[in-house]
């Protein structure tokens, strides 16, 4: 093992143990709840070990200073600590840990930034604890009012002002005009990667993607007195979608999921009163997507005329394509000779890019598996990312 | 309204908010559970009130005596209190308030019985807290051992035997022995009554019927980033076996349900991991519901494959024909000038059934609607329900 990638081993592993499900081997790490906030203790200790002062903007988000906070023209790293349901230690984690090493690294080498160099922790960048991904982003940036994620709710009823401990703040201009560039160090989410000799790669571009709800509505009833014809059981229409959305995603080389359900009453024996499903789309081209859910809609709304049950969809989310900084792309690609690809993910450098110029890199992950607890990297392909990370900061601050 | 339909009314207000959800207007009323507890608390209460003693089996049953419950030869009726998540008024309760008011009716007309007349409350009917229907009854009979009842846990990780307080006593044959026969009164389940001038009929079986728990393994994955020929997604194969097992029973003229699913993760950004759902089956013959069972499972299979998933499937209950005691049958239809129905709900009936002379008899129900809010019988019908039972406690113990 180099040295780097046992450095990596080190730090990683005092982290590793932090909201890990035992049964799953998965991770727990929903925004402002214990396991994150221990990681949000972690991350201010790490920052004091090598005297960088912390920040928070108002919104959850803290920003770690190498360099005078104030002095503008900043540049901005870092990623988020929250993870999905029994998701994978590397989504997030690493951007933060990568980055910490990466200063690490150049300080070593005696490289000093002319610019500062910020390290970014973003809150609920999952969307797991309160339904919106990119929270945190969104509410720096102001595409999101304060008053609207204020008002969010988890399933416990707590809502994100009081999780936070106080109404969000809400867009922070100010502060995003002291950054000139961000770049997000991310695992890769797919196989592009495992087939290839490069550990990283440089994001051209984020795939337009959304959340569609559809909540299909029929008559609850006993399961064992109502004949087959008399029945208008919600989950029929629930399942033609999901197999609708399956088969349209593949006709268009798109991606749908349906990963999500609730059921009432959801017992054994009671035909539900109600089916909701989510559906998670994205394509490369928005009109594709735009084509995809609206096909799925489509044979949904045909089928519960079919099963006397009633649809309504409700886009709960969308995001636009985002292209990254083509300029900034190229340089840094040409800088790592890395290849460039485009992502079905979501991040909140996908948020940030429409307000500054914005690029990710990605590190290889053998399997291709994300959101799971199966999601993976080697020590040595982390320790390519930190190197990358630490050229990239060196280019643009140093 | 008749003054039988007034009394009815009457004691059905007395226990028609407890349990109630505000939301659904459906009842929470699991089994040991404060709402259900509550519901016991009335039962004794009229039972003190009438001055019946009541006693309780070891298992969570009590029943109430008019007359002295160890002279034997017994005629038992009465219901349970539990209902499904967001269930009906009737179910279950419909049985035991009018069996207060046949003793009423009885008392009231100077009829005095020569055997004894107990008035059963069964516990955990409907297996909504701790998976298992018919649990009492089942108990009390011996079909189930005690020490299996007393290990099953509901949701929050409770098990039976802390529920009730005490590990369940088990079979108690020296008390069955002490009932010639039970009649069991309950809301008709279906709209077979619906269409007919009979406010009441009597059960001729009851269907043999199962449930089956389909667990699906796949891989939990990235919803965005994994490309489509990549996943290996169990929601595929759970949505397929859904309308699989629907268009089965159409073909046999069977019923089947899958009303209940759970899925891990859960989250709308991840490709599940796995998901399970509960078939509930039944046919009016053995074969019928074994070709159905049998079929569904070959096509959930095949679709595994296609999936590359894995599927085991698992029977949780299953509960054979019930045909009901043929001479009691015809001579309470006489008796009441009532039809005689087959009917697809399992009950304590259906268990007790195996041990001693059981009927049932059925108040129509104008919707067919049951285990749902919509559930309903109009106080006229109820009326008539308690009318029919005074008469065949009359003909069998008096």
């Amino acid at each position: 093992m180099t040295d780097l990638a046992a450095r990596f081993r080190a730090l990683w592993d005092e982290i590793a143990p932090v909201g890990r499900d035992a049964g799953s081997g998965g991770y727990l790490r929903y925004a402002l709840t214990e396991p994150e906030l221990r990681l949000r203790d972690w991350y201010r200790e790490q920052a004091r070990r090598r005297g960088l002062p912390v920040t928070e903007d108002g919104n959850g988000n803290l920003f770690a200073w190498w360099g005078d906070p104030d002095a503008g023209d900043a540049v901005l790293t870092g990623s988020h600590f929250d993870s999905v349901p029994h998701g994978g230690a590397y989504d997030g984690p690493l951007g933060i840990v990568s980055a910490f090493l990466a200063v690490d690294e150049l300080r070593a080498a005696g490289v000093a930034p002319v610019r500062p160099v910020a390290i970014g922790a973003f809150v609920e960048e999952e969307g797991a604890r309160f339904g919106v991904p990119c929270l945190g982003s969104r509410l720096l940036t102001g595409a999101l009012a304060p008053e609207r994620a204020a008002a969010l709710r988890d399933t416990d009823g707590i809502d994100f002002a009081t999780a936070l401990g106080h109404p969000p703040a809400g867009a922070r201009p100010e502060l995003l005009d002291r950054f000139r560039c961000f770049v997000e160090l991310h695992v890769e989410q797919g196989r592009a990667l495992a087939d290839t000799a490069a550990p990283v790669a440089v994001a051209s571009a984020i795939w337009p993607h959304g959340r569609w709800r559809f909540d299909v509505t029929g008559e609850g009833n006993h399961a064992g007195t109502t004949r087959m014809a008399d029945r208008r059981d919600p989950m029929l229409t629930y399942a033609f979608t999901v197999l609708a959305a399956n088969k349209e995603a593949r006709l268009r080389g798109a991606h749908a999921t349906v990963g999500r359900v609730s059921v009432e009453p959801n017992a054994t024996n009671a035909i539900p009163s109600r089916v909701t499903g989510w559906l998670d789309a994205r394509a490369a081209e928005p009109e594709t997507l735009a084509g995809l859910v609206s096909a799925v809609r489509d044979k949904a709304t045909e089928r519960a005329r079919r099963d006397g049950t009633s649809l309504t969809v409700t886009e709960e989310s969308a995001t636009p394509l985002v292209a990254f900084d083509g300029g900034l792309a190229d340089r840094l690609a040409a800088l790592l000779t890395a290849p460039v690809l485009p992502t079905g993910a979501g991040h909140d450098a996908g948020v940030l890019a429409a307000y500054l110029p914005t690029a990710m890199l990605f590190v290889r992950n053998p399997t291709g598996v994300s959101h799971s607890p199966a999601e993976s990297a080697t020590d040595e392909d982390c320790a390519a990312g930190v190197a990358a990370l630490a050229r990239v900061i060196e280019e643009l601050a140093c």
